[in-house]
């Protein structure tokens, strides 16, 4: 039983670890799209997050069969509902970097970032990519201190995004509305998408630390 | 044990409906707060929300105990995980008030909305603050026709998210950007906020159906 169990719980992980790079995908196509104004890139990016959400529901289901199965307790069924979580944050980062593909979509042949935030973006979504290729490593091996160090990592992201308000609102920005409103969005998005990569180091370091063990 | 955990269940749908309430009440007062340039009570709307998460957080803590206790299968282990999932949502959407309470709180004493948009914002606010109380109710009740029906409303806030870009977007548009940005994300967060209370609809007539049951 045991032994079947572990499997099964390999299975999860792995299919957390194909969310993660899906929507490690959509992010780096998503942001060349939304910076370089490439239709087909945010094209690609937009059917995979499509696709996401059904992976992340079958997953779902998978769990839901191992808990009726197994039933897991302790530290067994806490990695279990963090995988339920952690998908769908995934399914999430998937949905937000595909909005942020909508966006360059929407304005092509224009590009959707003036020139005084091109810079600014370009950073954003170096970073989202940077973010969603650590979420795939850190599903892959659970190291506490890795996790710890992703955490870190979202400040960056805020300031960014902080920067992007300041740039709007201040006097030196002549831009029309629909530059402000795309700006505002896409910050938003990206902001959003690392926010998610925070709460899923949390969950992890909060499982390999073993505080969960003390609480059932 | 069976009436121990049918305790256990009520506990946890009463501690949902609180969650549901609270967010309610945060963006009963947000909206007021945002249309009404009202500091005190964007104050309140925020002190609610922060306090949401740790209630949130207490309640997925309770589901888990009882997952472990009961090793649920089937219909009730679907409620459980299903509760986890609306517990996320609920707590989604008091940020997401909180959200706006804090453009009001920022932009004040000025106001955050100028008046080609007054009235929009108003029925918007409105609208979400009827399906924070639909949403109560359903929890309470759990009646599929009336799940359904809530769906079906999420419609008129799609079309006002619109008419916001419309507006914003069109060339009758003079406000500066301060004023763009801030329409710009008071509207994505009215638009999330009724997404969330779909996608607890969805899952309460799915559990009430009974399509779950086949599943496992």
């Amino acid at each position: 039983m045991r032994e079947v169990f572990q499997t099964e719980l390999h299975e999860v992980q792995s299919r957390l670890v194909e969310l993660a790079q899906d929507a490690t995908r959509v992010i780096e196509k998503a942001t060349n799209a939304f910076n370089q104004s490439n239709v087909h890139l945010a094209d690609d990016a937009i059917a995979i997050a499509d696709a996401t959400a059904n992976k992340a529901l079958a997953l779902d289901e998978l769990v839901i069969k191992i808990l009726a199965r197994q039933s897991p307790v302790a530290r067994d069924l806490r990695i279990l509902v963090s995988a339920l979580r952690i998908s769908a944050s995934l399914e999430r980062m998937s949905a937000l970097a595909g909005h942020i593909a909508a966006i360059a979509r929407y304005r092509f042949p224009d590009s959707a970032v003036p020139a005084p935030l091109r810079e600014t973006f370009v950073e954003m979504g170096k970073l989202d990519v940077e973010l969603g290729k650590k979420v795939v490593e850190l599903l892959q091996n659970t190291d506490v201190d890795f996790a710890r160090q992703i955490q870190a990592q979202d400040a960056r992201i805020d300031e960014l995004h902080r920067h992007v308000f300041d740039v709007v609102l201040g006097s030196d920005w002549k831009e029309n509305a629909m530059y402000t409103v795309d700006v505002t969005l896409a910050s938003r998005y990206h902001e959003r998408f690392a926010d998610h990569v925070v709460d899923i180091s949390a969950k992890v370091s909060y499982l390999t630390t073993g505080d969960w063990n003390d609480a059932e």
